[in-house]
This record gives structure tokens, sequence and C-alpha cells, in this order.
């Protein structure tokens, strides 16, 4: 693993390092905000927030621009942000779209040729990464985990399909119901091929009914956002969860789009629920 | 004023605008930041700090970056950020260098062809800017002023040269004496020509000793800023003030460098400092 750059903020430390990913064949760049506690105690493991974020984004975006640091620095909140794919794995096609391929790896397990030996986020995301970072860094395996749009997606499903690994989960505007939009649709046939039986395990909506977890999913979607109509649907996932019983807090927000100026402005309250279910509050 | 985009932000609204400037002779985008007080209460104007970038930036850096809406909402204040140089002016080399012509107006008014029909940051953000955002939006005429390194200089002469103008004034890694540093000697040859006596009337460190208003100055300073030493040089301005006692804060912040993981670390400490100044607090 290696450190790439260090940048003091809030008395803790953002990291970026660089390492060989195992599960995706290539070598990958993430971020760690590792809160002041972690500094002035060496030997000292803080739970951790595991990031996921859209489309296009990398490691960066949430570091720079969602305004979280200032609390996870006061929680001793941990916060890990991988890339949103694969890089520079060299596969026809890979850079065409904004929504397919480089920056749009959907967090799921490729079973489709040319993408199945390097598109396998899910496991990147789930196993390698934890095991990397708890191993490597003052983090403990107290996870939590959110993000945004494809991330929001992202962060369900991991929490979804792994009863007990996360202490709580949370997102921005998710894409909640890929199976059902065109940005999933798009993604899953060509990462996972035509049999929409094989979609179920990946989409949060069509995973709740069997949740061997009732984990809370905290989600807040702004009502001016873009995408809400076409992409999103939260309305697909809250019915899902109304019929079996999963428990779920959609917060609407009056006209918030789908940028980081709407997740700055909401993020405090995520930070402070992985907080709560992480024993920081 | 043409509007380019909203985003609500933290209960208020994120602007961006383009006009055409007369003293830039040029078209001009610009962003504000409304708080919630300005949304509830139409008719009601609002304290505003006018925040000037650093080298590169555009309109975009400290909205995205700083962290700093969800304080303006609190306290009430609106926040202006300009550009940091005319645009698309197309002088000879405009484009060649980070540090001279785009992006690199260092808020003076040039004397020097070509630059003199264009380059004139400092009649923009200080006269023509607040008139037009007075005229147009709800903030008042009650002015703070700060911003970060090129910017930290810009507030910090905009201050100094501009008595009962600026009710506070901040900088975040300031270039704090420009005759005497590479940036600054570059910029101020270029725009001002080599007669370094007209340098005096833009540099904070030699204009300190004649200014009309004790004004205090908040400075926030990294010592790991690789600029510090070569770019920076705070203590200059410190040595100046400490000789007519003028107030100066500086605060050296061991471990920061000159990112915005440092500005977003002690940024509300400067709202506060404005919000007092401005009666918000």
């Amino acid at each position: 693993m290696e450190l790439l750059s260090t940048n003091v903020s809030h008395g803790g430390e953002h990291r970026r390092y660089r390492h060989h990913s195992e599960a995706l064949d290539c070598d990958m760049e993430f971020a760690v905000y590792l809160p002041p506690a972690t500094l002035r105690n060496p030997g000292t493991s803080v739970p951790v927030l595991y990031w996921l974020s859209g489309l296009t984004c990398t490691d960066q975006n949430f570091m720079q621009k969602a305004g979280a640091l200032g609390r996870a620095a006061e929680l001793g909140l941990a916060i890990v942000c991988p890339d949103t794919s694969p890089r520079g794995v060299n596969l026809p096609g890979e850079d065409d779209s904004y929504d397919f391929g480089s920056g749009a790896g959907f967090y799921i397990t490729a079973t489709q040729d040319p993408w199945r030996r390097h598109y396998r986020m899910y496991d990147y995301v789930v196993d390698e990464l934890p095991a990397l970072v708890e191993a490597e860094l003052p983090v403990s395996g107290r996870r939590s985990v959110s993000g945004h749009s494809m991330g929001g997606h992202g962060a369900l499903i991991c929490a979804l399909k792994n009863p007990g690994r996360y202490a709580s989960v949370s997102a921005f505007a998710p894409i909640a119901n890929p199976s059902s939009c065109p940005w999933g649709t798009r993604a899953f046939s060509g990462y996972l091929g035509d049999d929409r039986e094989e979609w179920a395990d990946w989409d949060a909506t069509l995973l709740v009914p069997g949740a061997p977890e009732r984990l809370e999913l905290l989600i807040d979607q702004g009502t001016a956002d873009d995408f809400l109509d076409e992409q999103l649907n939260p309305d697909a996932l809250a019915d899902a969860c109304e019929k079996v019983h999963h428990p779920i807090r959609l917060r609407m927000h009056r006209g918030y789009d789908h940028s980081y100026f709407f997740i700055e402005s909401f993020i405090n309250d995520h930070l402070d629920h992985h907080g709560r279910a992480l024993g920081l509050l």
C-alpha cells in the first residue's frame, strides 16, 4: 500500500493510497480520513464509514465536497472512500460513456465477458478493501456504509446482502430499483447479462423481501433531483419495505437536487446516524 | 445578469450568474450563497462576505470545497465568490502559465499594455460587483472580505485601502508581501511595470504603515504549507503590523497545508469573526 498524499484536516488526516487489488486485478487508489483520536492515541482503532460514490466520481468527490470531515473528527469516525470502478484495465468501450465502464462499476460482481475479470467492485468494497484498511490502518471492524446515487444503491445492497457486517446504512438519492431504470438496466445487462433473475440479487428493492436482517434504511432524497423519476425511484423501495415491515426512513427534501450541495446539507445527520449505531454517540 | 444555475443548500440557495463587467470589459461569472433568511423573508437584505480565491480557481472552488454554507445559513450571511481574473479576452500569453493571466488577476488594477484594458480585478471586486449584487440580490452594503492565497492578498489590500468599506477582514495563507516573492514580483512586473514604487500600493505589508483604519487582520496559516517560505511570508506582515500597532491575529497551525482541507478546518472561525463584526452574532 503506497501513500500518495496526506492533508491535515480538522486535526485528523486525509490520506490517499494506491494498492494492487486482487479482486479487480488492477491498481486502485482510495482515500481515508483518520480522525484526531487515531493520531493522538497510537494503537487506537476507530469505527469506519465506507462511502460509495456515484457515476463519474473518484475517491475524491466526497472528501473534497461533502463537508463531512469536521463532524467525523468530532465523532472519532474514520471514513474510507473507494474509487467507483476498476481503472486502466483497457477493456474495449470502457471509457465510451459516463454510465457504463470506467467510473460506473455499480458495486456488483460482473459475470459477463469481458467485464468479469475486473468489474468486481462488490467483492472489493465488501471484502478486500475493509480487510486491507483494517490490517494497515487504525480502523476497526465496526463498519457502516453510505453512498450517493449509484453509490447509494451500492450501500443498500452491501448492507442488505451481509447481515451483521454493517452497524448501519444510509444513502443519498440512491438508484433504489436499478432493474427498472435506464442506468441500472444498461449496467446490469452489460455486467450480468440478460437473465433478469440474476439481477434481483443486486437490486435493493428486490432484496428487501428476503433480507435476513431488518437494518433500518436512512434515505435522503431531493424533490428537485433531475434523476428522481426516471432513475432513482425511492418509492419502489419504500413500497417493498412497507410490505415486509423493513424499517425505512425516507426523507424527501423539497427543492434539493442531485448535487453535493444537497449532500453537504444533510451529511451531519447521516454521520450522527452512523455514530449512534457505532457507539460513538 | 443571467441566472445560470441554482442549487438549494442548507435551506438557502447557491446560485451562479453571468453578467457583463464594465470594469473588466468582458463577460464574467460569479457565485452567490443566499442564506435561508433571504428566501423566508422577501425584501430582507443580509450582510455579505466577499470571498476571493487563489491562483487557478474560479467562483466554484470555495462554494464546493470550503464546507462554509452550513454556518453561513445559520448566521444569515450571504457569500459572494467572484472569478479570479477576466476570462476569454484573448490576450497573447494569457493562458500560458498558472500564475499570470487567466486565473491570476491578483486583484489589482493593471497599468501596463496589453493588460490594462481588462485586468482590473480590484475595481471589479471592490466596486462593480458589490454595486451589482446590492442592486439585484437581497444582500446589503454591510460587507466583509476574506480569501485564500492570492485571494488572501486580495482581501487584505481591499480592506487596507478602503477604510469603512468592510466590517472585517480575514485571510487563509495570504501572499502577505507580494513585492518580495516570486508570484508577486512576476504579477506586479507584468501588470504594473518595473517601477517598484507603484507596487507598494498593492502589497499588504507595505500598506499597513499608512493604513487609515486599524481593522484587525485575522490570518490562518499552516506550517506544512509548501508555499509558506518562498511565497507567503506572513511574518513580514506581522512585523509591519507590530511596528505601527496594527491589530493582527496570525494563527500558525501545525501540520496544515495550502489546500481546502486546511480552509475547511477553520472556516467556521472566520465566518464567526465576520458574523460578529456584521452584527449577526
